[in-house]
């Protein structure tokens, strides 16, 4: 197993900076931050966090680190945290990161100083993130749910978002769609990345072309709406729409209404999300739905195993199935009948 | 102004007593309890919290204490407090009550512990409502938000829930209804109190009877919809309904679609909130629509200026204005018209 040593040794650095780094890393220039944590990644290292926990004490207190609150599959989630939590006689304080990493970094210093007993984090959009630094930063076990890395020494409960995505895609190109648009969120998150590339790998096997016909950065409905503009005015305009996340589905609802488009006869349409709304829609919308409530329960369940662990604890990560809600929202293809908003 | 000693002397309890019960209570009997908090309301005494937190110290973070995150109104409300309280260079830990009004406590002791420099809460629903015990329990300066009582010695940032209702009503009768049911939260909660007050206002000098009209207790969904159920196939069939919250009014549009009625045909429909959904439906929604990101910055600058006073401040009560949104869900009543769900 590898040591602290290994580290400072890989990095050409000291053990004291390798600490400093361990523990938070406020002191140390980023240059030097970034080539410790390298040499934890390529080392294999994982600092004992449960010891050090056990050491400075701790509370009966969870954090919840969120990127946006008012995403409500985010709301569901910390709802279920609370719950969960509650339960097991832990008080949870929630933070809303709004997407900033500088933010979520101040939140995870100030949870260590109010001397948290875990956390569980969906971690802000960010490029190649570093939960196992997020983790340090903490100073306590955490439990990345959502946007969690393949790889990574930090426990982690997600959905697969590639098999899901790619399953709904290849429901529309089964319904005779050969030009499907993607309204996708940040291109730095996690999960919008591999939802756009479980659609890229249905359309690829079909042999159809994605090209001009992915929107991302779609971070909020007004976005999705304009984006959904854009793709139906555009030369290539799709006859099918698949969107990735909440706010997207209902930009895309929104989009078709203002252009006096309406689902699935001029426009098929798929979303992830939208619990609170889309059976209410007429017609009702074919959707993924994410099991919020069992991801919050088994970060719950995976943070306290490893607060209240006695031994080091393998790496976890869970997989949850996602739901295919098959509704009214998608129609087969005929030629001839595509929409004209023009 | 009222001391200490004058509430001791109310109360019949000694200095020391009344001291325990303003700094948290943790170890004075209920009925003790109960008493002294009387008698701090009989005599108008309001401790001094700022000089207080003065002394204590203090750091730059905010509490924030909502009943439900997933009631969206509340994440609105939630992340303006978030973004504004970030602007000043606080951080906020958001707590999640699940309306219950031990869990509130705990986590105003849990706060106070920390020594937050202040709070901001949507209460529990709770009858009768001591907003003062609230920031006793935090001694620290405390807005309350959306569900303030009448009287009070606390800051508060409401909206005029009773016109805002009463006026959605008039319109409901203006366009002919006289069987208008309400689809309501807690009975317990401020807000809803209110809002069902405004709607027998108008009922009232219309000269209209509200029996059998009113359905409470509908705190999600699930219930909403078993509420218009079980109003569409009573004797005294309504021809229009008033939903008073989030999830009421996606309760009556769940309702109505799987009776297989529609608005404004058959049944004409206004609701609070829906902002993220009532302009996606079709027909669009009536509604009044809450100054969420308002209600969250004018908070945030009454809890600082508190905070940061260095003289003792008069009480502020804001009332904001609440929008209302005419779209497409009510329309004349006809008689002869009426749906027949059964």
């Amino acid at each position: 197993m590898a040591t602290m040593h290994d580290v400072a040794k890989k990095a050409g650095v000291s053990i004291a900076t390798v600490s400093a780094v361990i523990n938070g890393g406020v002191n140390v220039s980023e240059k030097l931050t970034k080539r410790v944590q390298d040499a934890i990644r390529d080392v294999g290292y994982r600092p004992n966090i449960v010891a050090r926990s056990l050491k400075t004490g701790g509370t009966k207190t969870l954090v919840c680190i969120v990127p946006g609150i008012i995403n409500p599959i985010y709301a569901e989630i910390a709802q279920a945290i609370e719950v969960f939590a509650n339960a097991k006689g832990y008080a949870v304080f929630l933070c809303n990161a709004q997407e900033e990493c500088k933010l979520q970094r101040k939140y995870l210093h100030l949870a260590r100083s109010m001397q948290v007993a875990g956390g569980i984090i969906i971690p802000a959009a960010e490029q190649d993130v570093n939960v196992e630094q997020l983790e340090m930063d903490l100073g306590a076990p955490l439990v990345v749910v959502d946007r969690a890395p393949l790889e990574t020494t930090v426990d982690s409960v997600v959905v697969d978002n590639f098999q899901a995505a790619e399953r709904a895609v290849s429901l529309l190109i089964n319904l005779g769609h050969r030009r499907i648009g993607a309204v996708a969120s940040y291109p730095l998150s996690t999960t919008s990345l591999q939802r756009i590339a479980g659609y890229e790998a249905a359309m690829d096997k079909a042999g159809l072309s994605t090209e001009g016909l992915v929107r991302q950065n779609c971070s909020n409905v007004d976005r999705a709406k304009s984006a959904v503009y854009d793709l139906m005015r555009s030369d290539n305009r799709p006859t099918a729409l698949f969107a990735t996340y909440e706010h997207a589905g209902m930009g895309v609802v929104q989009g078709l209404n203002s252009l006096g488009l309406s689902y699935p006869k001029d426009v098929s349409f798929i979303t992830f999300d939208g619990n609170a709304w889309a059976d209410a829609l007429h017609p009702s919308i074919t959707r993924i739905r994410q099991p919020t409530e069992n991801m919050g329960r088994e970060a719950v369940r995976l943070v306290l195993e490893r607060i209240e662990s006695k031994t080091e604890l393998s790496v976890r990560r869970l997989v949850l199935e996602t739901e295919f809600i098959l509704k009214d929202s998608c129609a087969a293809y005929i030629a001839g009948k595509e929409a004209d908003p023009s």
